[in-house]
Parts: structure tokens; C-alpha cells; sequence
């Protein structure tokens, strides 16, 4: 079955391995038969502050609220044109990839400025205008999958589950579970290529076999288990029931 | 005895309660005889994204490494005026202040690209020129406090230690371990106003008030106690000695 994919990348420099990364997924993807559309942030410009700009159709002229004017824009087909195309790249994929170097354990600023600008209100939070009613497992972008494919230069030791910089899952989490579970997609492990800063061209070979490999059968994965908000595992749909992880706190309660 | 606090904050609108909280801090700091300094990102325009205009003078004119030019560039002192200027307002200060609406459980793009271009090579990481060797607990940034003061929308039972958003200081570790005690600097617990979209007039106020309350004693506080690379905790600087949280995984290992 053919499906539809959407790779978003971020890096300055044309021949980096996110590029290549990027590169490498799409032409697996195209050769298991599937259709891809890409976002190269750095190639297109994009715009990553969010501003009095992009709200050129305002509720209110005088105070900025981000969330109202996201809010209006969004339902009144008012926001900018850079926003609304990722939009619609975004609804017509069955499966989103987010590719980039992690700088200071976290997106670089454009990707960032993608997230902040393209996740509005009343797609990706704010579902039917009902606030914090449908989120995590439910939400304006359910039905697709998403995984983070990211590139480190220090080593696999530092971000294991002991290592010095923190496990990496517990690191992605404000990605993984805060902006793709969060608005509804089933999120699948992370991909990690370590170490690049002393990589040489076979390893970087090695890298992107192993990303085709895994791509060939990335529809048939299972997602990761985070709880859905609403399947009964957050009785106040804010706190985990005592009665689940019971003594237990902190990022991985979340995970059945 | 007088000391010198730098303020960075970022809101799109003027008179957000972000605005609201950096001015606040500026005059309770003021009055108790302290200097203030601020980077008051959307008005100064800050260039969020990193990109070859950030290395005027290049090692490799080829091909862009962000780590090497931003370290030929802060050796050589050829990185871009207004990057140089904000590494002086961080040496000169004994306490950094990052203030922002969490946006996706992360900092707006804006703030995340400060940190990207700011945190150059030689001054942020790679302290003197010996990779990994010196970091968490000592490098360029040692000898100063930092912390995060941050506004959410949604209610503090999200960000409890079982709330459905994830453990505030978990989803705040990226900023408080990799960002600012990676570079050596004393992290403070973090400042948190809860429940803003809210918020009347007289919260606004009491927010404020806390806020002020807590920065008489700044200066006094015990930091948030991670654990130092090199002072033995971290046998071969990389994993957690096994002797230590036997067992245990994840990023609440690296707090004694």
C-alpha cells in the first residue's frame, strides 16, 4: 500500500549528514513505492520567530495573544502562506520524520520556529475548540505516524540510560510525547545516528543503511505506549490514576 | 554586595506577563543595589537562525561545521558583533536569568536560537580546546548562576510529578542540565507561573510579587545539586558509577 511522507530537516550546510539522512529516506521510501514531500527549512527560509506577522488578520490589533490569533487565523484561513502549505504537507502525510542534529539536546532554533508557527491552535492543540479536551492520542493530527530521526556528535555512551547527558528518550520527551503525541500522531521510536564528529564515509554509509533498513518496514511498526489521555488512565484528564505506576513519577509514567 | 544579573526574555508582545516578569525582576534587583543588564530578544531583532552569515572569516569555506567555525570564530574573535555582544553581557554577569512562555514544553525558537549562536565553541562547550574533557559543573560559564523562570497556559496539575504533561524539572532538564550547567554555571530551581491563559489582573500581580520575594535572596540559594563531571561520580566522564542510584535510570540520576 503506498502512503505519503513528509521529511522536515534542518541544517545550514547542504552536504550534511541530516541532508543525506533525509536524502537516503526518501529514496527508500520512493523505491518501496511510496510519495514523499520535504521540508528543507534552511532551503526554503524559513521564518522560525513567531511574530505580529503572522497574524495579518487580527482579533485584537492592539495585544498579542498567540493563542487567540492562531486560533482565528487558523479557522478563518487568515494565517500566512508558509504556514498554511506545511499545513496541508502535513495533512496529506501518513507519516511525518523530523530530522535534525540535536544542538543543546534539542531542535535546532528553525525547527523549532516550524513547530512553534505550523502547530495552531485548532489543529495541533485546541481540538473543536474544547481547550485541553483532546490531546495526547487524540487531536487534529491523529491518524498519522511521526518519529524523530536525529544525529549527535558526542558519543552513545553520554546519552544512555545512565549516561552523563540523560537517557536520550527522557531528553526527546518534550519532542516525542510534548509535540507529536501530544496533537494525536502515533509516535515510533527514535532514530539515533551517534558520534559524527570523528565519523568517517563508511560510517556514514553505515548510518544511512541502517535508517533504509529500518524505513522498509516502518509502517508495521508498533508505536510507542504512551497513555492517551483519555482512555481512562487520567481519571481528571491531568493526573495519572494512583492506582498506574503507583509510587512513581516523573517522564516515564506516561508509558504503559 | 552589588552583583550584576543579565535578563534574557523573549515575548512577541510588549506587554506580555514575560515582559511583565523581566521588568519586575529588573526593579526588585535594582533596589536591592544590584546592576541589571537585558536582552530583550523580539526588540532587538535577534537573528534566530545559524546559518554561514554567522562565520564572516572561515576555516573551511567549503563546507560548514558549525563547531569549527564557531570555534576558529570565538578564538579569533571574528564571530558576528551582536553574538560578541551577548558573550560580554555574559561575562560580566554573576547571574543569568532566562524568562519565556513555555511553547511546546520548550523555549520559543527565538530564546532556543540565542542559546545556538551564543553558546560558541571555546566559551560554551569545548573549554579550552579540550572536547568533552571539561563540562557539567566547570567551563567557560563557571563561576555564575543561571535559571529558568517560565509561564504556562495550562494548569500546574499538568506539570505536577504525575501530570499528564510530564514533571516540570524532567521537561526543563535539556535547559537546566545541557544548557546551563553543561558550561559550568550554578542552576537555580526553577521559577514557574502556572496557569496564565487565565490569569486576572490580581494574579498577574501575585506572580509578580513571588517572583520579587524570591530574588531578595538569590544570591543565597543552595543551586539545584547535579552532579559534576569530574569530581568522581563519573569514572570515565561518560556513565554514572555503578555505586551510584543503583539501578536506576533516566535524567534524575544526575541530581545527588
Amino acid at each position: 500500500m503506498s502512503r505519503h511522507v513528509l521529511i522536515v530537516h534542518a541544517h545550514p550546510e547542504p552536504t550534511s549528514l541530516t541532508r543525506q539522512m533525509a536524502d537516503a529516506a526518501e529514496q527508500a521510501l520512493r523505491e518501496d513505492g511510496h510519495t514523499v514531500s520535504r521540508s528543507d527549512l534552511h532551503a526554503m527560509g524559513w521564518k522560525a520567530v513567531v511574530d505580529a506577522d503572522d497574524f495579518p488578520s487580527r482579533v485584537d490589533p492592539e495585544r498579542l495573544s498567540v493563542v487567540a490569533e492562531s486560533g482565528h487565523g487558523y479557522a478563518t484561513g487568515q494565517l500566512t502562506e508558509d504556514v498554511a502549505a506545511e499545513h496541508r504537507k502535513l495533512l496529506a502525510a501518513d507519516l511525518v520524520i523530523l530530522q535534525f542534529p540535536l544542538w543543546w539536546f534539542g531542535m535546532p532554533a528553525i525547527l523549532k520556529g516550524w513547530i512553534d508557527r505550523v502547530w495552531s491552535y485548532g489543529l495541533a492543540y485546541g481540538h473543536q475548540g474544547a481547550g485541553n479536551r483532546h490531546r495526547y492520542g487524540e487531536g487534529g493530527l491523529s491518524g498519522r505516524r511521526a518519529l524523530v530521526s536525529i544525529t549527535t556528535g558526542g558519543p552513545a555512551s553520554d546519552y544512555s540510560p545512565r549516561g552523563i547527558n540523560g537517557e536520550l528518550d527522557e531528553l526527546l520527551f518534550p519532542i516525542t510525547h510534548g509535540m507529536l503525541f501530544y496533537p494525536g500522531m502515533s509516535v515510533l521510536r527514535s532514530q539515533a545516528v551517534f558520534g559524527t564528529s570523528r565519523f568517517d564515509a563508511a560510517q556514514v554509509e553505515a548510518a544511512k543503511h541502517a535508517w533504509r533498513e529500518r524505513l522498509a518496514g516502518i509502517f508495521e511498526e508498533s508505536p510507542i505506549a504512551y497513555r492517551a489521555q483519555n482512555g481512562g488512565d487520567y481519571p481528571d484528564h491531568h493526573v495519572l490514576a494512583d492506582t498506574l505506576a503507583p509510587g512513581q513519577h516523573g517522564l516515564r509514567v506516561h508509558q504503559r
